[in-house]
């Protein structure tokens, strides 16, 4: 009974620690030290090329190592053998972490002290309640909620938009494309933590742009490929929106020469919103294999016709 | 029956409008606009200089329009005039959204990819979960433990200093001066919210700093005289500090040349974390008016004494 592991080297040993102690009969590989790949069961990773898993024939279970599955070729995955998300608490306080501090950074006026700071100017800026700020969430998946249920705290106005309807207590929720422009007429802070597909590639752009308010702000959450990053310079150099702030671009990294890098208004991270955690990740994974081993049904499927 | 407020012009017609609405029977004057001083009973004031005092011969009570009174002369304020201070869910919420930021953007490294942006370098950095930092509030009064509430919902592990013991649920608490080195040895981010008072002038200063962790971060939203502005700069530069968050400075504006601004690993915010909000407060300060008419003792009175 094998599993192997093939991402990100720098957590390898926390997954390898866990599974050490808490399940010693399961032989736990890190790629490339992998042995024979005839003997392995379940794979861990984060890619996974049609070469690659052809030399897996016992494979049974493929997980994702991190919270999206974009960047698995579906296709290349034979269709017996199910994917797996990752959704762990690890994932989610960063991603409740990272929105927080966005939406306060914008709501505070941290950007525009960080410029006062660079010219030594002392100008204290209104200060409005955060009730008077409306923060909309694309995408009310488990992220798209728990980031929801922190911002309540502060008290800021919420609104949902997800493809299917959803109903959360104290959001204002609006479903499909024909609420999507009305959604976002009242969105002074637009979050987008939508999973990347067909349907959502390109989807922030001119158009989503113009239909929010002047001056609304964007926070982007979800995948590079989503925003049409000239539509964003353009929204940005006219003023229709006022800042953006991006942990994720295409391509990653983003390149030295990206307008982006430069833009007085934009602000980069480097695809650090959100990390699986080895601690709390390998819990849930283990878990889920001793469903597999029991005959149960696994949890956090992917649902191929959906693409999530 | 006069009350009279010398505060803030940018938030009088906030209060003007409530009192208009809520307490039409109260004569409610705007400075300079302050017609006969001698009806004057309540005195809404951020600063009560000995000799305007002496022009309001029938005031009965005098309102603090900020969270502090270290700005209140409090020898010039005869002994049977009462100081109220301002506690209203405004500066709280304020304050919670301020220390809030101020925690996650050190949390999140968002000054180190700030630098990162300015040179176009994609370097994601480690993220550790909020519970591998503990945070310590020095002073436990009101605001003190809203922002411990809010933290406490991220994660971090949380500690509490307070001049006299207090007990709070998830929080490790310290007291008195005794206490002080132990509570400080385990913070990776202080956060002072300490009244100004003889006691607190300079605490924040090299031995405290060197009581930290090596590489602890200050968030000072005290007052700008509780900081020993070389000791800090000591610290940072010998990286026994990592980073500073200044919302105070003495004096107030900070002055362009000093060296705050220029230095690369301390943030200023121009006095702004957190303000009284009339549409919240004015409720408050009537209901504690209403009382004194009805011969009831009044809420949130200073002691004079300790000072706060």
């Amino acid at each position: 009974m094998s599993i192997l592991y093939r991402s990100d080297a720098a957590r390898a040993a926390g997954w390898a620690n866990y599974f050490a102690q808490h399940a010693p009969d399961l032989d736990f590989r890190i790629w490339p030290d992998a042995g024979d790949l005839k003997e392995v069961e379940y794979l861990i990773a984060w890619q996974a090329p049609a070469g690659f898993l052809a030399e897996l024939p016992k494979l049974k279970v493929l997980f994702s190592s991190g919270a999206g599955i974009d960047h698995v070729d579906l296709s290349a995955v034979p269709a017996h053998i199910p994917l797996v998300r990752m959704v762990e608490p690890g994932i989610i306080n960063g991603m409740v972490e990272y929105v927080s501090l966005a939406v306060l950074a914008l709501h505070r006026d941290f950007f525009d002290y960080m410029a006062h700071k660079a010219n030594h100017v002392w100008d204290p800026l209104e200060v409005p309640p955060a009730s008077a700020r409306t923060v909309g969430v694309m995408g009310l998946g488990s992220l798209g909620c728990a980031v929801l249920e922190r911002l309540a705290a502060f008290g800021f106005k919420l609104r949902g938009w997800n493809r299917s309807p959803r109903t959360l207590e104290g959001v204002e929720t609006f479903a499909g494309a024909d609420q999507l422009q009305p959604f976002l007429a009242g969105c002074d802070v637009l979050i987008c933590l939508l999973p990347l597909t067909p349907a959502t590639k390109g989807i922030l752009n001119r158009e989503l742009f113009a239909a929010l308010p002047k001056g609304a702000a964007l926070v982007n959450v979800g995948r590079g490929p989503q925003l049409v990053d000239a539509d964003l310079i353009e929204a940005l150099d006219s003023g229709q929106l006022s800042r953006a702030i991006l942990d994720v671009t295409e391509p990653e990294p983003l390149p030295a020469d990206h307008p982006f890098w430069a833009h007085p208004r934009v602000f980069v991270t480097p695809h650090v919103a959100s990390m699986t955690q080895p601690e709390s990740a390998a819990p849930i994974l283990l878990e889920n294999i001793r469903r597999d081993q029991r005959g149960e049904a696994l949890r956090d499927v992917v649902d191929r016709g959906r693409g999530y």
